[in-house]
């Protein structure tokens, strides 16, 4: 029998903010850690979308919304196994899930819990700013994973600032995933938010408890969930929640009929 | 003192779907239910968001998702009291609260289950069909209303099967009434989409338990909501989960920059 | 068609502690907030239960229970559309409605949750001593809306230290409201005891989120529950878990059988 | 060391009905299952009270919430070790913990729970009418054991055809407790009245599961927590949510300052 | 009717522990507590277990596991009415019951939170170090008892320290038994150690609210448990999830053929 | 940059049943669904366990409670980067993981419920008889995974029936399955025993929704875990809750000192 398992998977990472120049950035990233048979393209949205600079506030989401819809339609159609939507918490996951033919879609939030789960108990999860934690919570309880937090711990940054200062936001992370520790009692640290991309070795090194990148969770969940779904046949199901429009819906009402098209493009093979 | 309370209020009804037919169906309830001082302007969306005939699914919402957060912004700027997003999804109602300034942001989701736990114990809601369910299950629960949920009932219909039948929807609705009350012990029903308007009057009758229209049940807590933000200043808080983006940030991205041109809008005065 | 609507609305607000001095004082507050055509009277308990002049205790609520039972269906004779048992534990709630009629039982505890919630992700709940914290607790939970409680912060006064000291129950209550907005990242405030009357407003100013007079969001949402009762038939369910009595057994006990003898009644148009 | 412990335990075993007709049953239940060295006494509330027979509606509890207390206190002064307030509701039991002094206070509900969950995983309750399922599955969750819950099954008859007919009954509680074994795949059963008395027995000889008593569960619960609260001090905690009101409260309001006069009382030694 | 009841429950107190140095404190307790007619015997584990000090980490629980079970088959082969397997971690418990026939089963945090919730709203379990929280705490959420936990505290010590350093424990035990009620709120503290033995009492009197040991809540649970076993039938259900293997099945796998060896047994009349 | 990542993984597949005669099968799957530099060795208990042909009754896992234990810990020592406990119960898995070293200890039941929630929003598992529900849902409870069950359904057969009969055993999840799916609405399939191994794609392609593997879940996700784990530093925690002993203590007690002989060990590269 061939062995050809995951080789030739195909894994999109969108970036779904308004602008792409943090996607060589996750290119490297993924140049880094994927498994060789696997491609990996690195995407980001039609910059019609709007120039944020972070998706921080929901009001920014909403502009990147219907466009990582689009994105998602297209990936599928493109025949990729597994779309990861890159921003921690995990935009459109839901929609996209309807719309994603059997195409597998992750979130860099849900990966990171389930990378977290099966090595600790608990987890703390370092975030920006405290504007965040509602919905972030409001997502990990969502999935299930609400028992599992050990807190919500504040860099008092913003991502655009992440972005800015490196060394900063470093040190930020290590001091705060020492109190998320010692006083939360955490038992692995979750870094919330793609941006804080980077640190996560350095800082593992100091605090001694496992420190989830989230970009990585998701690229490397995706790969497994990629693998599954084309040898195994699991794929996003198709039943109840989950039943998608008819394409004669999606053409009466003029909708998902052109392709899309991308911002930006970065193929890693 | 002179006693001028909730005279002018001012309220939107967003209908949120891609046409304008129903407007007139929510104008004319509008109409019948509101307290005189109140002015209510029924709206749709601008056309350009597709011809969808319904929200079904989530990939309908995706398409309705900026509009109607535009839309909300709008209201907000040209001075509303309250909007609701008239669909029983209670779609982009988080997103709106952020971008609403202190306006009240209400779905009839959640105003029915409002309007149902206060007189009683527990409610079933009829949907359409169970495609519906994951997503409004989840939408009640997390408001905290999951405990107070009987069941979930379906008419076995879509929404423009309710549209175009409404003797048949009416006979669904009683149909599976009974079966909620008799077998799964509801004290009350909610009608789980706002196109199964006209019917609760008749139903009650026969079923001998409160029917919770949900357009009704939206816009009378909308008045209530909205007297309480004019007298007492209750508005939507601006705090940590909701605290909203700055003018200069969507200035700078270029969003939220032009004033949103409705579909429709007819005033109820 | 005529549109009567909230025009005429009935409703009782009942002080259930055992004195009727602070009457007038809820009756100020009524006529300030009603609308024009709703009736409010502000009744008290006959002095036979006692001249407790707090509440703080079960062992005192044991004292009003019958009592207030026994004004809910008195105030249900007379023909209210509601009735508010005006004391934030929201005392003999779940009995009051099994006897209420169609007539609506509202209290001032799940009124103002459900006007924070509505404006808020979650809220603080401003109690004068811990003693209160575990049955309040209790009742938000199985409103349902125990995920939103920030936080209870006490304001280390009683009852009556309320009603005799109110500018240091303004600045206790400032104090605690900024430790909860800062500390505990409430979105929201409620007051919670219908005696914190009178200083939302200026706190309000002061702290920056919606402060929630317990009274006031009672009275606002007896009157919209008492329209859609009135309006829309939504009243009291009689089903199931709220099924009364039959009028038989009442008078084969010899109980209520009797018109109920308020301790006072103060009328305002 | 002298081995006393237990002996001379005093326990009083309140039925809180407004009737004293079933407490010769209650007493030969005592007289058998009693630790020879307990003493119960098998009291009944003041007729004034009203003449119920049965609690089967909160209306009905509501006319003997007052008494039930004063009953409790008056135990507590007369030194009794424990009280049990014998109905399957539980009712009063908050209120009645507070006033207790030390004495431990118990229900059958809370009782019967605390014996099913150490010899089973879940537990039906066997109620009389759907009526009971609200209040009663309210109390089960609030004592944590909601997730224990397998069901509940109703007889379809009310207490006093529990009473009038006691075979019918025991047939009906054959019947519904193999369906709640067979369907709803319960380990464990609970009478959920204490007028199901009687029974237990036979019906677990046919059964083959544990079947609970709720009046035994609750008196040997009791002579349990007395010996507990004699030997190691572990009687109601007076803190916090127990606190109770001041004795110089309670006299300035006029409450609680003469002897309660119980309407009956059986001694069993 | 003859008065036997309780007399002659015959109880099994098992120390899960690899060494038996403290079997007398535990018999000495048994003397004290127990009634008249109870034999109590204590055992401990056959030495071929390891030499463990503490049950401190699921490492050592699993050297116990199966002998433990062994124990329990022998109790109840024995004709044992209810087995305490006496370590707060409750460990085997579930297993435990499975094979116990109809004997009883306790572990003595199940018992503590038992006698806990019957007298206080809430509690705080005093642990010796962090390492404990986790399990244990899942331990009473399964038990249903996760609302009613105000805290954990620890003493930071192990149970080597305890046992070493009795007047230290104390110490500690008072010092943190002060910030669970006082920062906490606590109403009641459990002792969360088999071997935190013979403070209780001391530290009672000092703090204010009831202080459970485990071993006693443990052994007077047991008592009321074996004597309901006794004499109402109420032993561990067989049915379900509690289905016990077939006596051929443990002959063709060849377990549990062969009397277990106890290490060491103190008889207690 | 060499891309060396996921090669040579090595990665333990243990199978805690008392035989060695399913090795070959699990070793099968691992050849066609491993990926190329993965090596897996399937490994049985050293046959003094006993006997056991399943693992149904909580009392069998007791007899392999230590040895899978000893086993993890051989594994850790021998260096790999992840072990499966080849039962969907999930055995021992905390405990584990306490001993693992960093090593990842992974279950079936974990790893497909992870598996399950990235593809749909619920759903329900294939058990062999009633008498396992209760033990596995607490477990997919305490993952977090409660509210994603659809239903758990029974086949009505014994594992050991599973081994000697498969084509009725597929028979019998088709007939379930389709259960599953309709009544209960589950969007996902779950096999809840490794041992119905061979039949999810016959009966995926028949039913329609992705039907789990736990063996194939539990082998690609320990792939992906060892990978994080040897990329990027993500193995089992050693804070708080996962605190192992320290080697002292072991070596003290005597225990964990010896090797551990495995049964049987297939090595597939």
């Amino acid at each position: 029998m061939e062995n050809t398992k995951n080789a030739s998977l195909r894994i999109m990472y969108l970036n779904p903010v308004g602008f792409s120049s943090l996607d060589q950035v996750f290119a490297d990233m993924a140049k880094e850690y994927k498994e060789e048979g696997t491609e990996v393209h690195i995407t980001s949205l039609n910059p019609s979308v709007g120039q944020m600079n972070n998706l921080e506030y929901r009001t920014f989401e909403s502009f990147i919304h219907l466009d990582t819809l689009k994105a998602v339609r297209q990936a599928s159609l493109e025949g990729f196994d597994a779309i990861i939507i890159g921003c921690f918490y995990d935009p459109v996951i839901e929609d996209a899930r309807e719309i994603a033919g059997d195409m597998v879609v992750l979130g860099p939030c849900e990966a990171s819990c389930q990378v977290a789960v099966r090595i600790a108990n608990n987890f703390s999860v370092l975030i920006g700013r405290r504007k965040w934690y509602n919905q972030m919570n409001e997502t990990i309880k969502r999935y299930g994973y609400g028992e599992k937090i050990a807190s919500f711990r504040e860099l008092s940054m913003t991502v655009p600032e992440f972005v800015a200062n490196p060394s900063c936001t470093k040190e930020e992370i290590i001091k705060q995933a020492k109190i998320a520790v010692e006083e939360d009692k955490a038992e692995c640290i979750i870094l919330g938010c793609t941006c804080e991309i980077g640190h996560y070795k350095e800082v593992q090194e100091i605090i001694g408890v496992p420190v989830i990148d989230p970009s990585i969770a998701a690229l490397k969940t995706a790969e497994s969930a990629a693998g599954l779904k084309k040898i195994s046949g699991w794929g996003t199901s198709k039943k109840w929640g989950l039943e998608p429009p008819s394409e004669e819906d999606l053409k009466a009402f003029g909708i998902l009929q052109e392709p899309y098209v991308f911002g930006n493009r970065i193929i890693v093979n």
